[in-house]
């Protein structure tokens, strides 16, 4: 049984990563994968640490084999930086690999999750797409779909229910809504829907998530292989990242908690006071931390620059030696980083502004 | 608590109807309106006999409102006896009332209840649309959608999914598969799509159905009544007709007993065949019968014809009195009955043959 309390992709709980390759049987990176991927900071960094099968994606690639890379997004509200980190992964594997992106905006789960309606939701993916293409999505390599606009996948979820038991589900996830189980079904559609024959058919997808999501995984996985023999789905595999703290420190990043989200729009004094505000590792006291140095595993600003906001190592080693040496303290470093946060997202949200009116496109064709 | 052998959709067996009106509340149909109404047979014999609001759909047309009819198939197979009396019942109320008919072909729900593949049941459903024209649907004043086609349908269901929780799905419907638990849900779908904004908005529905899918009228009119606020839904009505039983007098006439239903295909040998053997009132012996007459009330053939197959009621009549008397046994009559039947199917399937075209219009474009 699961224990909820540490993987439930609705909650903000904390996770213990160690249970996950102990009870889940989740697979380490390996350190040839990592050394093999290491111009992305993800890899290389450690913070995309697990997977399923994707050591058979890279076989595939390898041999000259289409694949392809699916996620999505549920279109609440603006990108934090969990979405970021998922968008990131996805434009990755297709430049390394070529893949496909397939990127699935769920509306209907939003719906389902957030009582949010579903013009809201056309218009708050615009952004998210937006987003996207800043990043440096290759739409001429890309799917985009509504899950209300897209019937394939709504059809998906539909056969695959025929199979599904609610004790399976419960098991899963716990006693929960129609809306919510039927969200899982759903996604497994969309995670299948790039073997279709309307997208040449099955292949190797990979699906890069955050840890906390790996029940829709496991889920997915056992229903490609209950409908093997009908649609020949390839058991898709996974790519796990670390997820990312609240400003607080306190819980997983997550939409639900607006104050301790950073989002890629965010901007000016309340940026600026978001960050500020932002959880550290410093000591009781001064003297004190110049005496033992702060404690990075701790600091959630170290995450940041960590998980994001440094691309190259030496600035974040940099910053690392500062601040266990006891050499500056949270004041002056929460400086600069802000400084760097501030105009890494000024640059991105220009590039952004530009990508809107493709975005538009893009979500108003989306699906069929 | 339903008790499901008495009243279950997916089930076949027989409903004590007087516990309808005393545990479920569902009203008779009052002496005013099967005097009203007296130009359909069905309610003229009182075979339609309950009903839900549907004095209020009357009352809408009589003040010139709007009134539409809802009702479907599932396509995995032909035409049987049942489906004829709900299309019977969908174009009377078009004729009578004006109303729009609006028709799902559950092709989704053929597959997760029966595994039917959605092109088969694309294919059956051409068919079954040819029946509907040939039993006179006037498709000027018609939306035949499938439900694998029909996106509005699917995100129906999900908006529904939120607000509904396993345990109504459990008391109405006792521990399913999530297949048949969503089949309810995107009924509800089916239902209200006459009410979107696209079929010009909320309006007087009615919805004639077999006494058995009450479950699903329920479960739907307290949707309506949950999501008022949003899309202004009117409560849906329905209308109840008896069902028929199968040839062998035992169970409901249902798909899933194919030998024992009789379709609108039937035809030559095979039907004369299956007629014969079908259960009457007959006495344990010819003398018995000439003196008591025969039990109408458990012949089949007597249903068939009360149901069916004359439009007359003095034939009805005569037939009857005939039997009750003594006057003719099983065997004569079966004969008179056979040749009636037989040629009423014949003509049927001529009507139908002319049809088929246009029925594959209708299918090839129906939903969006």
């Amino acid at each position: 049984m699961i224990n909820m309390e540490e993987i439930d992709p609705w909650g903000n709980g904390l996770v213990e990563y160690a249970n996950l390759f102990r009870e889940f049987g989740m697979q380490k990176i390996s350190p040839e994968t990592a050394k093999r991927l290491a111009k992305s900071r993800l890899f290389r960094r450690g913070i995309i640490f697990a997977h399923r099968d994707f050591d058979r994606f890279i076989q595939a690639h390898d041999k000259g084999e289409p694949v392809a890379a699916m996620s999505g997004i549920k279109p609440s509200g603006e990108f934090h930086l969990g979405s970021k980190m998922t968008a990131e992964e996805l434009i990755f594997m297709q430049k390394e690999f070529g893949a496909k992106v397939f990127y699935a905006i769920a509306d209907l789960e939003a719906y389902a999750d957030n009582g949010l309606g579903l013009a809201e939701g056309a218009e708050n993916a615009v952004s998210n797409v937006a987003d996207m293409l800043a990043l440096g999505l290759d739409t001429k390599n890309a799917y985009v779909w509504r899950q209300s606009n897209e019937k394939r996948v709504m059809n998906l979820a539909y056969i695959f229910s025929r199979r599904t038991t609610l004790a399976t589900l419960q098991a899963l996830y716990g006693e929960r809504n129609m809306g919510l189980y039927l969200s899982v079904l759903t996604q497994a559609g969309d995670i299948l829907l790039p073997q279709l024959k309307d997208f040449e058919g099955p292949k190797e997808v990979v699906v890069p998530v955050g840890a906390d999501q790996d029940p829709h995984i496991r889920f997915t996985r056992d229903i490609a292989q209950k409908f093997n023999s009908e649609y020949g789905f390839v058991t898709p595999c996974a790519t796990y990242h670390m997820f990312f703290r609240s400003l607080n420190g306190e819980t997983k990043m997550s939409k639900r908690d607006p104050m301790n989200i950073l989002t890629l729009a965010d901007e000016g004094k309340a940026l600026k006071q978001k960050l500020s505000n932002t959880f550290t590792g410093g000591r009781a006291t001064a003297e004190e931390q110049r005496k033992l140095g702060g404690e990075t595993e701790k600091c959630v600003i170290y995450e940041l620059m960590k998980f994001h906001f440094y691309e190259n190592d030496e600035d974040l080693k940099k910053m690392y030696e500062d601040c266990r040496s006891g050499k500056i303290l949270c004041g002056e470093c929460k400086k600069i980083r802000i400084e760097k946060i501030t105009e890494y997202l000024k640059a991105h949200q220009e590039k952004k502004k530009k990508m809107m009116e493709k975005a538009r496109k893009l979500v108003d064709g989306s699906g069929e």
